[in-house]
């Protein structure tokens, strides 16, 4: 089969179309032919070498998510059949042909949704999921801080806090983003620009002077600080990403008598049960609101994974909107 | 009555014994009749002009914490009679003869217990029951790290660990104070000294290599980093005080890879209905384990209130064990 393979350390220029052999499912798993997949920041950093593959998922073949069909599964699976449409997360191994996977972590795409479509979904809304409704606990009438809201965990956040009737304030570099992020039901959007933006006190005014009672944080670094002042008393601050820096100075004053909970999370590196639980909770919570025209996955870009390094390119440059989809094409 | 007041801003000296008006209890209130009091660090940021008051508590007479009798009660309380011995915590002005409370925040002391065994009790059990197990969920079999575990509420920490069949790992300056937490149930004790003491690695020792699954931080600041490192992937780390400092610098990837959660918290500034949980779930939980000889006040010096300056001065000496206990004398 055909796969991508990361061959030395750097850019872009590492990726390499290779053939490697079939992978060969577990009893209690499924072997998946994949049509499409989406690049994320940590296929990035793993081709830079600062990312390197969890335990027991192939250390050079990048790519954290897929949607196919089912080729074969193993002799217990009881969820899926042989032409079943499937999609998920993987703890790396998704830039290739096939990939096997407990068959509990894979899920239906919505109906109807195309290969593209539904590649674009797994990466952002499981994360965007687990992080805001099952870790933060969000609920209606609340105001969640978004940032980077035009990325695909961003875009996925917005849609699922309007869904619960919660209030989404998205941030961007670019105007043009926070104005599609209105007709994905963001409620307020703040251009953020500069070293050391600031829009705590913007924060402050769109709530009543109260703050963010959830935040879905994938910048850290520099911004935290400011984040926290955005933050509400007993708000729940996820941080999900560091593209604004691995290091922050914090006021803990300020953590402490807000009573204000910091979470860092990262999906990759879970073990099976809690990978597991998340894609459950995805069939029985959002999947439905996907028919219901509630959610929708958010496509930048697709490319054929014969220019994967363009694919990966478009990420860097930060001005994509939604998820770049790579798909196989016929051989 | 008489009472303590706060009459300019600074060390001990601020502290002034006054004549003040009897204060009336609301139709859901109790008026008691205060025996004994204890001192906090929060009395001293207090006389410093550095914590005011929270909103509807008196502004110059500090005390968080009581031991006594129901005096009179409202027209519609129901859970206490004149005559019955209370204990609680209080936004303030404890340090008086007289206090009204919320009848549900008033909770029975321990059967047998002395009015200053009372008084030692409820700020250092309520914070590290609340901090612990309500909010960190601290579970038999993993390993809770407690900063300044010989300090009021680190002896009550230390207690509830061990009652709890959790393994309960303490620091402090002093050896001679690690000696008296192994009597209270403490696994290990850690001396820790100078600026920037490490400790990180003898947790890791402890814990076959996995780090503390529950941290009760007092000390925040400086040491924050090296207790993040000392943290396990999914660990919970609650900053109760900032005794090493309000500003911390904070390893964001740490954070993130290992997924800790890190949550201020403070006990004072909270409405009245987390007050009445709090007190409600002592009540239910730890309340019995006194009565089995499982958990104990623990009283570092008793002092009447004539001598409070020096009460105060003995806590911010830095040497007690548990906690500081003032006591009126008889008029």
């Amino acid at each position: 089969m055909r796969v991508v393979k990361i061959e030395g350390r750097g850019g872009p220029e590492v990726l390499q179309l290779r053939e490697a052999p079939e992978p060969v499912p577990g009893p209690e798993e499924v072997l998946v032919k994949v049509h499409a997949s989406a690049v994320n920041r940590a296929d990035l950093l793993q081709c830079m070498g600062l990312y390197p593959a969890p335990r027991g998922v192939p250390a050079d073949i990048p790519g954290l998510e897929y949607a196919g069909e089912v080729l074969a599964a193993g002799s217990r699976v009881t969820r899926h059949r042989p032409g079943d449409k499937v999609m998920g997360v993987a703890g790396g191994g998704a830039f290739a042909e096939q990939l096997v996977a407990h068959e509990r972590e894979a899920v239906a795409p919505p109906p109807g949704a195309s290969a593209a479509e539904a590649a674009a979904i797994p990466e952002a809304f499981f994360t965007a999921l687990d992080a805001l409704l099952m870790q933060a606990d969000l609920r209606p009438g609340e105001a969640v801080l978004v940032h980077a809201a035009g990325s695909g965990v961003g875009t996925a956040a917005v849609q699922i806090a309007s869904a619960i009737g919660a209030t989404a304030i998205g941030t961007s570099r670019t105007e043009a983003k926070l104005a599609r992020l209105g007709a994905l039901g963001m409620a307020h959007g703040i251009a953020i620009a500069g070293k050391e933006p600031r829009f705590a006190e913007r924060v402050r005014e769109l709530t009543s002077g109260r703050g963010a009672d959830v935040v879905l944080d994938l910048l850290g670094g520099r911004l935290l600080e400011e984040t926290l002042a955005a933050t509400a008393e007993r708000g729940r601050m996820m941080l999900v990403g560091l593209l604004a820096g691995v290091h922050a100075e914090v006021s803990l004053g300020t953590l402490l008598t807000r009573r204000i909970r910091l979470t860092g999370t990262v999906l990759r590196s879970r073990p099976l049960e809690e990978k597991i639980a998340v894609a459950q909770a995805f069939e029985r919570q959002l999947l439905p609101l996907f028919g219901r025209g509630k959610l929708r996955p958010v496509i930048d870009s697709a490319l054929p994974f014969e220019k994967v390094r363009e694919a990966v390119q478009r990420l860097s440059s930060n001005e994509t909107f939604g998820k770049v989809v790579l798909a196989w094409s016929q051989p």
